[in-house]
């Protein structure tokens, strides 16, 4: 099976995949536009891609895609997010004068480069592309900061490991596929509706659901392309195909402009936030 | 009076600034932080910060840094976002190679790269930053895509006005200062809270307004640092100081965890999405 990921091999997208499908091939795509393209046109099996991140928030891109596009969610999976300073193997911790890495990772290890006064935080498009740039280009005053797997992945040496500040750090990725499944054990529903724009709108759609003592684990609004301050939702459900959701989707029909049903599937497990197995 | 803003001079928050206060002095910062830490240190005597753009979605760092720091909402304005293809004075359309820009605002000018096709997208971390780079640099085969402000700050050429894809791209901005304020008008008023994690427990929050008949322009939620899948919600709601709000606002906070009351200030009228008077 091929399995599209957002960004370079190495990264925590791919880790991602690995865990969703352990035999799979991996194919990096630059763009999120790119993954789903590569689903559509059946050049992949299936796409991992990370929604939500514990302390960043949503990946807004992806939401859109989901709307947009014909895909559906097949699984969920909360992946710990541990960050790592990765440096060319001949490279000391005291040589290291510039880090690169996402913004996101830069922004969620400041504690680094509070200790470390002499490193410099330079933002990149990538994590694990930061580490094969700093050891393909042979930057020996330079690191990264990235996922494990992008050490191994590029020869890189870990100078230092879960440098990330919180360790309520989790990210929760998505496996996609293009056509709906049902499977065995779903008990989450994701949904995408748009309101019409009246007082009180949001309050009845969310009514569809409290009145059936169905509870939410997440909703987002993303703006509607064209209709400035109209907003489509997201939510989570924590039901699956039973009666209750139909008919809570059922009644939400009758009040939205419109109502996709995202992917029904099994919820993910919370894996625990303690220090790896390397520094016990 | 000063005014703080995240980015280059010459950028859309520098335009938003000079409507808000056209006398001001305006005070580039870096980070959206650094923005905030002027404010609260006295350095500035307001903020001018972008907080929702119509196609791109919320600036979710600036909703998180409302929420934790001393801050209160005192007006609000609309900005249509125009972009501009912007060059050293020498260069021509046909010797452009290279378009540095803010991703978001690359995003938003696919058109431009389709239909010339000899011109590479590259990411930039500033849209005005990218003018004076390209003008200070002398690059002679590039060119920015930022604001008319940014031409005339930096001593750039426009070689093409409005090429933003869709028309209806308008930018919501807030003039922050440190203390609440009351201002005559007020009609809109924006909060923050968290509620406990129950189900039901949103809908019955919006019922405090729902049954009141307040409705809501604009809610947003975002992850609690440290409680994983936990959130806070961001409401606008389209009253200010009357009796209803008030009301609303009391029985809100027996709900939820919290309640923050971030500004009570006149809302914005919504300006047209009409071509430039440089295009009539």
């Amino acid at each position: 099976m091929k399995v599209a990921i957002q960004g370079e091999l190495g990264s925590f997208s791919h880790e991602a995949a690995m865990q969703f499908a352990p035999s799979a091939v991996i194919v990096p795509c630059e763009r999120c536009a790119d993954v789903f393209d590569a689903l559509e046109s059946g050049s992949v099996q299936a796409a991992a891609i990370a929604i939500e991140n514990s302390l960043a928030g949503s990946v807004a891109e992806n939401y859109d895609l989901l709307l947009k596009r014909d895909a559906f969610i097949a699984r969920e999976l909360l992946l710990r997010i541990r960050h790592n300073l990765i440096a060319l193997p001949e490279t000391k911790l005291t040589d290291v004068r510039r880090v690169f890495s996402h913004p996101v990772a830069l922004e969620q290890c400041r504690k680094l480069f509070r200790s470390h006064r002499a490193m410099r935080a330079i933002p990149f498009y990538d994590t694990a592309g930061s580490v094969r740039h700093a050891v393909s280009e042979r930057l020996d005053d330079a690191a990264a900061i990235a996922p494990k797997r992008a050490a191994a992945q590029y020869g890189g040496k870990i100078l230092l490991a879960d440098i990330e500040d919180n360790r309520q750090n989790f990210t929760r990725f998505l496996l996609v596929g293009k056509r709906a499944k049902k499977l065995r054990g779903a008990n989450k529903t994701s949904l995408a509706f748009a309101l019409k724009n009246v007082p009180g709108a949001l309050f009845k759609a969310l009514s569809v659901f409290a009145l059936r003592d169905i509870s939410l684990s997440k909703i987002e609004s993303r703006p509607i392309v064209g209709r400035p301050w109209e907003y489509v939702f997201f939510a989570d459900i924590n039901r699956g195909h039973d009666e209750a959701a139909q008919n809570a989707i059922h009644h939400l029909e009758e009040i939205a402009e419109f109502v996709k049903v995202l992917g029904v599937y099994p919820a993910a497990v919370q894996p625990n936030s303690g220090k790896s197995e390397t520094q016990k």
